[in-house]
């Protein structure tokens, strides 16, 4: 089971605190902006008596607001193709026990979502990496050299759209040729849309949308980047499939329920105008326009627009981002602050690949973008290991 | 992957209900009883902007206390050895995942916990069954049959103290002829207590107490049950074997963070004081007291006296206790009363056990355990399956 990739920096964060430092958290997808008020008003003035298990696939009530929800975004869903799951990580978690065997594997570009591989570990399953590159923005790789990739232990193909960690939204096209080869290979299209309501430049297409791959398509979604709920462990499992639903719900049945006092939350943040996204959605263009316009102005830089959720991910003149990123913490401040930042090649399966990458997220307000910008651009002109 | 052993009966139930009798839930173990209004007061008036991401091992705080509790009931361990989970389930799969490898074995006195099975097909490990029997009143198996059943594939020993389904508290001697067991063949001691507070007849042990083996116990636990708080979902797994933990961390990163609001709760139960439990102590003993007196005084049942939890193990004059179960459902009614039990064969891994018994849980007041047995020693006398 591997670490975090991650998780070997923040020492050096805490220490670069204790020196009184300020680190500016670009590091992680924890947004500032508040949860909806009047949802967490939902869960403070409930009343409730005894706090009872909820049933496994979460409350009626819960679900078929969720159904009302999906519809509104054109999934066409039912309440009893939901099964309601602690976060979006036990969906993750269930669909690959449900969809695959132990041994099986499921394809999946890269780079992709730094905690795939722990599932995968979790699940038995293996990971087959496909590169996408930033030159391409980080596009879907060519469908031939997917269907390489296959085996006829392939069951699946995983997705984040819009992704964690480059920000790439897959266009109708790509996601039509997915479908075709997921139909002509009789593979689960696995598609994680986390960030769903963070589309900046396009209209945001759903597998789901995609006719004739009902069958083989599970969603897998969380309320935490939605609405700014990372804390309460609410997600969903979609699918039409029944016979992945019900297998789902076998594993759901195990754990018993998921969180009651936050399906309160989630049931509460359906009835949510849609506009309550307007006002959000502005303000991450606001600061992914900010965060790229800085990166683009950097000599040596290179940093496609990002045109969904809350990343970008950038090349670096540096020999190792790994080694920059420790290095920011560790030996590098400007005005009494720095920045943390996540070395690519934890994103990555394909060893070596990322070095010279980075994600920086935009869940901080445009001031403090700026003020991690201005420590970034100071900090390529010192650092030692600068390359070009 | 398997069903829930007790799926099967609640379309019967809800069709009972749907006919408009009334059925007495004695198959769950969901209590009645009230979760403490000022533990859902902490949540309910927590000042909160944003619901972040807790830490993945829980945050700092609800650790520490988490400590102080176990300090209070005898348990030598400090807020580093406390990895908060999404419930008691989450602390069950961890511990599977952390100390086993697919393929392994782990061995489990049986009738067991009936979502054991599912855990361990979710972590790729095998359960090997040990036959506790309801003469000994589910009694430990003789250790030394419980060797024999040792291969070099058997990494761990799972028990549940006190014990769901039997509601029978292992002794001192049993444990420390346990923790001999588990030093002499290298084997981890998981112990699922999540009925601490609930022992009536007798001092409760942990496995944590048994001197020499702390580096082999691994504590599942919940709040679940202690404080009538099933919907929090909010667990732990408690070690102090450093490896173990560590590998538990990094499924915990995994899912990044346990519930966030339900820790709020967690954390302010643990300043309830001692004898918080008095009252739900006294209240369960009266329960398990009426119940085992109507149980023995019915001509044909065996009803050994559980010293814990909140679950009674009977032997009823039935041919099969799922027919029967089903048959109170379906065919049944007393005054426009029956009740729902859980057929017993469920909580056994060896085939054709427990066909004669049945798990009855007093999670409901003396009056509706009352209301019950009238239904249940009319239904025995009316059943065509009765066999004594």
């Amino acid at each position: 089971m591997p670490w975090s990739p991650f998780r070997k920096l923040t020492p050096f964060a805490d220490a670069a605190k204790r020196r009184g430092v300020i680190v500016h958290h670009l590091n992680i997808g924890q947004p500032d902006i508040e949860t909806p008020p009047s949802v967490l008003a939902a869960v403070q003035q409930a009343d409730i008596r005894v706090l009872e298990y909820s049933p496994s696939a979460g409350h009626d009530s819960y679900r078929r607001k969720l159904a009302g929800y999906y519809q509104g975004v054109g999934i066409d869903v039912v309440a009893e193709d939901i099964l309601v799951t602690a976060g979006g990580s036990e969906a993750i978690l269930f669909a690959l026990l449900s969809c695959l065997n132990p041994g099986d594997e499921v394809l999946v570009p890269e780079p992709f979502y730094g905690a795939y591989p722990s599932f995968a570990v979790a699940a038995g399953v293996h990971i087959v990496p496909i590169t996408s590159h930033i030159e391409q923005g980080y596009a879907l790789p060519p469908i031939a050299e997917m269907e390489r990739l296959l085996t006829p232990r392939t069951k699946a193909i995983l997705i984040c759209n819009p992704n964690n960690p480059t920000g790439y939204v897959y266009s109708r096209a790509e996601l039509e040729q997915l479908r075709d080869l997921c139909l002509r290979r009789q593979l689960f299209l696995l598609s994680d849309e986390a960030y769903r309501e963070f589309c900046y430049d396009a209209p945001y297409v759903s597998a789901l949308h995609l006719a004739g791959l009902e069958q083989h398509v599970v969603l897998l979604d969380t309320i935490s980047k939605r609405y700014s709920a990372c804390g309460a462990r609410i997600g969903a499992l979609v699918t039409r499939n029944k016979a992945v639903q019900e297998a789902a719900l076998k594993f759901a049945q195990m754990r018993v329920s998921p969180p009651g006092l936050a399906q309160l939350l989630g049931e509460a943040a359906t009835a949510l105008p849609a506009t309550y996204f307007d006002g959000t959605k502005a303000e991450y263009l606001h600061r992914r326009n900010v965060l790229v316009a800085r990166l683009q102005a950097m000599p040596g830089v290179t940093c496609p627009v990002p045109s969904g959720a809350f990343y970008v991910m950038v090349r670096l003149p540096v020999d190792d981002t790994a080694r920059f990123a420790q290095w920011l913490l560790e030996a590098f401040q400007h005005e009494g602050q720095t920045l943390m930042i996540s070395p690519a090649a934890g994103f990555y399966a394909t060893p070596g690949l990322g070095r010279q990458e980075a994600r920086l997220a935009y869940v901080r307000n445009a001031d403090e973008l700026h003020k991690a910008m201005d420590c970034l651009e100071r900090a390529l002109g010192q650092y030692p290991g600068r390359t070009a």
